[in-house]
């Protein structure tokens, strides 16, 4: 099939995105056609500069357009706990709930040697260096509660035990709002193992 | 939530396509930041391209990034014929058929009083222009099998009666693979009304 060249080289390119077909990139590049000039460049505009100007913070790892990221400046911010998660959204996730105050720890990865990730090759030795500021007090490990998750975070617990740091995992239970009934067995074990006195 | 400002400029534009909602938008701005950078100047480029690089043809009304286009510039094609479409994804699912060799007239868009929209808002007029060349024998309405595209092919149809010139619209009938029993009414009995004989 002969398309415009143009068109075509933008169909291939929302093709490499995930979950993008060749129909709905047709369609897509077919609907930035009629879309107005103005949001067009700007779509244009953002997809360079999310490439160019974003970076990954110096300090904590989580990816930025400033260095340091705002939280990491953020002087309002408790700087005794450090949340260590696995991916720079998982930050994002954490920063929706509004509730946590503290720092933060991006590792991009987890330990997982059927992968041949080993500790080395994800963002830990950063981490050892910041907990050398006597600051820190807590470190929450929340990597994602999977096999290379748990694994990861049992690595770091034991590394940093001699520190004599206290180190914290995400409770596991129930989903609020969820089921009974749809939760699996090792949920349901540990919402009973961990349950609590009203 | 606070995203970086050049991320959450790319989740705007992606959700400004159509069918992309917040989190499929959130998605693909981080999968943008983790392509390789030329993937991105790539996509970048042919969005700008898109916009800036095509027109329509002066000739036919399909998209274009050379004026006339391509297949109004096929010497090896029959100018004879003239195939007359709503849109220009109805031009690209001809030609995929690779079997029609005639010329095409875009109209963008078809009749319809309801919408506002006269004959006079669509590409009708230069198509009457094209059509005082003596090589021209035969149009073929292939608007679409609705209200709107039916009364745009009569609208046409009685507008060229005066020159003497063949009309011809698609056949109507069951989809080849398709099943009768999912068929529905007017289908089925304009299937009956053209059957052929073997």
């Amino acid at each position: 099939m002969h398309y415009p060249e143009p068109i075509s080289k933008l169909i291939d390119s929302f093709m490499k995105l995930p979950g993008i077909g060749p129909k709905t990139a047709q369609r897509l590049a077919f609907y930035v056609l009629n879309m107005n000039e103005e949001d067009v460049v700007d779509f244009s505009r953002s997809l360079m500069e999310v490439k160019r100007e974003l970076q990954f913070c110096s300090v904590c790892g989580h990816i930025t357009d400033v260095d340091p990221c705002y939280i990491c400046m953020d002087k309002s911010r408790d700087r005794s706990v450090i949340c260590v998660v696995q991916d720079t959204k998982d930050v994002i996730a954490m920063e929706k709930m509004r509730e946590y105050q503290g720092m933060y720890h991006v590792l991009h990865g987890a330990i997982s040697p059927m992968d041949g990730i080993g500790p080395e090759d994800i963002n830990i030795p950063p981490l050892l260096e910041r907990l050398k500021d006597e600051e820190v007090q807590e470190l929450i490990l929340a990597t994602n509660p999977n096999i290379e998750g748990e694994s990861t975070a049992m690595y770091i617990s034991r590394l940093v035990k001699p520190i004599g740091l206290k180190t914290t995992r995400l409770a596991h239970g129930l989903p609020v709002g969820g089921d009974l009934e749809y939760a699996d067995e090792v949920t349901l074990s540990k919402a009973i193992e961990y349950r609590t006195e009203l």
